[in-house]
């Protein structure tokens, strides 16, 4: 392949000025344009983004990073972001942390080192300490789905305390007593936040349950069949489940069904997220919208502000969850 | 920011020696690696993946093209590619090609000109011609999902139409005459193979259907609902229908509920892809296997062989789709 150095050749021009060329600098003469992109266009040269972006000091490139691509709700995020990216001109480059601190880091530090113009980072493993940190090295780092006092202008986060209350709420107010909670055996804020939501609106009805209504379980469907069929054996008379995720729920309802316990005749089951398996579970799936869409746009349209040095909106940085009410549940049964 | 000019002026030593030291040259003296290393860590100075990758002639980056990152099915490619990349201690480029030419261009170029070390491309939009001429270009590029005779030994293909053949076989096996197909609507080979296995299948079996029998639409849920309720708008005695993919099913499934049709009793429904939706939709959906991690993983330690100059083992490249027999297909009502 040609390098910089056959063009400059073919050119009969230094590299520096091969260099002034692609990069467009308003140094690089008209004549100089015209032999280096025709010698460009001779030799079958490619211009190198990576020299391109030494000079520059720009890839056009957004860093990401989530949990795992391969999961629908990250998915939703990476495809929000490079929504944002694309009509800014840039692409994206992703990473997976899979919520070990090892891995968040190794990534992070990929994509710094990739030189990326901005960085919209889900992680869930590192401390508020280390965060704290490349933010102050980074000044084009946001947060997403994590609240840091010391930098909340910079952090997307979503009120997940208010969404498992009202999901709670919402059985509670439906005659529902007896109401377990499947929960993300993660140890991740979101699992913590949302079990205190759970236990506050149990708690504002007086209502109070030992620790067995309480399952943790991988944060997938195997992770809610696991959870629900452990309930069920503890003989628990629950009427009642509030899940995690959409995904947990789904693997609840296949359980239940599979056991002869009507969904939501007998045992009513809310979720979490409202992704694409929420509307084709049958029953359709009752539960709790997580607009992460909404949510990732803002994160990479502020990332690309911090990056542009533009001055900052005051806008709402913490997001709240809604209900979205589809078939799966009903009233408590009265026997 | 330190620069690598601020590395070499605090260790005293040239640009040139800094480079050596951080590509781990076997020309660097342990005098400069000790200085150099000193200089970096009291500079805080982080080696610059664009200045190391211009040396080394490497970013450890493997590019990967796939239509939409936010489709699970593309989401399971990527993961799978990700896997085998991790254990050869490489990250990921990851873009979004939409099945469009230009956005398929685009993308490809941004990962060569980011110098990836291997690339798998999912390109469903460029012409035979162009694919041929990038990989003559790239000696690691692998493709996936797709074949081309002239680049055999770089293409990792399933055979669509097999799959669809024996979807409508299966069908027929079970008394169905009066059989729909839904496809997508979308311009790539894998929906023509697919709606040939089908026509195959039927002629193979003496049966005749007018066009009508096949409906076009996006290949996602909301197609499928779209197509579904066109076939029943035209009153054609359908008892079975098969799917271009497991969403387009989910879809279908959807429709005939909601129109009091039963599957499996009145109408079976048969999917493509056995993704996670193909397990939580109800009635489960009996489906053809997509072995698309599998092929990824290959793909992938293709690429990173063609990378290394190692000799390819003669494997086989075009994977066979299998059926996965659940509840959704049934007996042809008698009646």
């Amino acid at each position: 392949m040609a390098t910089i150095k056959d063009v400059a050749r073919e050119a009969g021009v230094s590299v520096a000025t091969v260099s002034r060329v692609i990069n467009k600098s308003p140094k690089a003469s008209k004549a100089s344009i015209d032999s280096v992109t025709k010698a460009m266009k001779d030799l079958g040269y490619r211009p190198n983004a990576a020299a391109r972006a030494l000079v520059n000091q720009s890839t056009n490139t957004i860093g990401v990073l989530v949990g795992d691509v391969s999961d629908p709700f990250f998915g939703t995020l990476v495809k929000a972001v490079d929504n944002i990216a694309h009509q800014a001109g840039k692409h994206l480059l992703i990473g997976n942390g899979y919520h070990q601190a090892e891995e968040e880091r190794r990534a992070i530090d990929l994509l710094i080192n990739s030189r990326c113009d901005a960085l919209v980072i889900h992680s869930k493993a590192l401390s508020d300490e280390e965060l704290i940190s490349y933010a102050h090295e980074i000044k084009t780092m946001v947060l997403i789905n994590r609240h840091i006092p010391e930098l909340a202008d910079r952090c997307i986060s979503l009120d997940n305390y208010k969404g498992a209350y009202l999901a709670t709420e919402f059985l509670i107010r439906h005659g529902h007593q007896k109401i377990a909670y499947i929960s993300s055996s993660h140890h991740i804020e979101d699992a913590d936040q949302r079990i205190e939501g759970y236990k506050d609106a149990l708690a504002a009805h007086n209502i109070s349950l030992p620790a067995s209504y309480l399952e943790l379980a991988s944060p997938d469907s195997e992770g809610g069949e696991e959870a629900m069929t452990n309930l069920l054996t503890k003989s628990l008379e629950i009427t009642g489940v509030v899940a995690y995720n959409d995904n947990m729920a789904a693997g609840a309802l296949s359980v239940l069904e599979e056991n002869g316990v009507k969904t939501p005749q007998d045992v009513s089951v809310i979720g979490f997220d409202d992704g694409l398996i929420a509307r084709y579970v049958r029953p359709r799936l009752t539960t709790i919208r997580y607009p992460i869409q909404m949510m990732a746009e803002k994160a990479a349209k502020l990332a690309l502000q911090l990056a542009k040095d533009e001055p900052l909106e005051q806008e709402p940085m913490c997001f709240s969850p809604t209900l979205v009410r589809r078939d799966s549940v009903d009233k408590a049964p009265t026997h």
